[in-house]
């Protein structure tokens, strides 16, 4: 494995990962970039007691451009892109259009009762592959063990930069999800807050230790495992779920069998076994409707300061597709209230994708 | 104004609310109806603490049929719909499809940490006027009344429902919102809990009290109405602005001037003066971009149970619309962590809505 660290035309950092270390990544980006944004403001809601990012340049992002002006993909004599490169495994880099960046905007003053601060952080965006048409299902477990090293890498780099709080793997599919390029990537948000949802877990997850002494999460896998009746998928170092409170009419929750804090906490055959049961599991989705499926993968991975020892690195996979026709929309009771209804009991959702015939 | 209580087909509950103590409403509903679903089960997320509502039988609901078979029109001789009567002017009824219900369903073991519970609530459709064609911005100053008359009789009634913790009315509008049904309506949620996002407020609102000795709402209104910067639009006795923490790209909270913990503790006064308002609130949404705006309009009341004295009832109206051809979606960041990013400054939505020629 190579890590080479480069920068873009805006003095962006751009990093490749290669599986060999003799690929050369001497490219320069030769493009005439605007000055980069300045950090978004983060402000304070006092009826929720939650900072809410405030992002005016977001606006004019790039949107869904057509696959010859696709920026994921490597750069052609012709066709310039946010990769400098001819090719390329893996690569990471800073968002042009970000909701969190390391240079604070003036100061402001907003009156009211809410507090402001920039929102000072990073976002990255992750290319899984080169190869414009493929998808993480198809990725090869070599091609998923790189990603891996992309994540650990990033995570603990930008919970160096001061002022992050939490750093958040994921990735958005499809264009029901709202993904604004097709080219298959991902997301990494170095926020300088700890989230609200995980602020929530890890309350939880104290009460529950208080209680029982146990670990919250560690005792939801161990139920979930002897229940079976929602496991979905799983292997030795891994187990695949629907949880039993299921907020999406597709959801599944993937854990490790042993807790560690963050992603670079797994073995060697713990990250190696992880690629074969997630891809299994994302065929599942695909096969479920007989459609690719939109969806959101969500790593949930100790903040960097705070709960540390009560955080279990796991991924929650959701999706907003309830039938091939229909989607599940966030209407008043959840969006306004927080209170989810979902239509599809979790049992019968986990049966269904384990009989789903994969490809 | 004359409240008459009947009684659909299947035995679901349905009251008219009319401006005339004449209007004849002895129709009676002759549909040969499916007996109706038992109550959804609630099931607890050990990971947030909070419930979850599940409930299968929903699959099947009405989704947005043709104008000439709207079940929300009035009946005509061969079209019988939800409503027996050839006219109404407001009426409300038990969903069909509810989220939930009176009756609960059968006890299930279903395993894993989770507690499960029946759903036992209740779920009611509320139609602002029998033109389907029309919308709430378009409604007479007289039939907001009568709106609001349905409004507080139905929070009264569901209140005393036992089991019920709090009562939501609502307004969906717009296909992007998911509304499975065009005509102008609203819904109310009678929900067996306290909802997240009031629980979160409720203790909000304890806190600010221990540390300031006043009432978050209070104060968060005053501070909105010395600002000025964020206020849309107000009268004597409410208040429309822009939180200074807006979540979406289009938000507008409108406060009474007087604190009350519902809509039952409004005076005349106050009652007469929130149509007014509101519907130019709903207008200014609608000339933003020149298309009738997507939208939840959400009313927060106390719950029937606890907070009362810390309550503010309070309307939000939000849309996903950020931009003529784009919505907000709620990916990653939203969905999975409850990080909201707004691409929109409150303090331009404010002034863009301000400075929009209405009808």
């Amino acid at each position: 494995m190579k890590r080479t660290i480069t920068h873009l035309a805006d003095g962006r950092e751009l990093v490749y990962f290669d599986r060999h270390d003799d690929a050369d990544r001497s490219a320069i980006d030769r493009r005439d970039l605007p000055p980069r944004p300045a950090a978004s403001e983060l402000r304070y809601d006092p009826l929720t007691e939650e900072w809410v990012a405030v992002a005016g340049h977001r606006q004019g992002r790039t949107f869904l451009p057509p696959a010859s002006e696709c920026p994921l993909c490597p750069s052609t004599p012709g066709h310039p892109t946010e990769i400098p490169s001819a090719s390329y495994d893996v690569v990471v880099f800073e968002n042009r259009f970000p909701s969190f960046s390391a240079q604070p905007g003036p100061h402001r003053d907003i009156g009211g009762m809410s507090e402001a601060r920039p929102g000072i952080g990073r976002c990255e965006v992750v290319c899984f592959t080169s190869d414009h048409d493929s998808s993480f299902s198809r990725l090869s477990p070599g091609r998923i063990d790189l990603v891996m090293e992309a994540w650990i890498d990033r995570t603990a780099e930008l919970s160096a930069i001061p002022g992050v709080e939490q750093v958040f793997c994921f990735e958005n599919r499809g264009a029901e999800i709202g993904i604004t390029l097709a080219h298959p990537h991902g997301q990494i948000y170095a926020y300088p807050y700890v989230t609200p949802r995980t602020r929530l877990s890890l309350g939880a997850a104290e009460r529950h230790r208080e209680r029982t002494g146990g670990n919250l999460f560690a005792d939801v896998l161990a139920a979930e495992r002897e229940a079976e009746v929602r496991v979905v998928a799983a292997n030795e170092h891994w187990t695949a779920f629907v949880p039993a409170a299921a907020r999406w009419p597709v959801e599944v929750h993937l854990y490790p069998h042993r807790r560690v804090p963050d992603l670079g906490g797994l073995n060697e055959a713990e990250r190696s076994a992880f690629g074969p049961l997630y891809t299994e599991v994302l065929r599942r989705l695909d096969g479920l409707f007989g459609m690719p499926m939109p969806y959101v993968a969500a790593w949930h991975q100790a903040p960097v300061n705070v709960g540390r020892e009560l955080s279990y690195a796991h991924l929650e996979l959701f999706s907003i597709r309830r039938a091939p026709n229909k989607l599940k929309y966030l209407a008043g009771s959840e969006s306004a209230m927080g209170a989810f209804v979902n239509d599809v009991l979790p049992e019968e959702a986990a049966l269904l994708l384990r009989s789903t015939v994969t490809e």
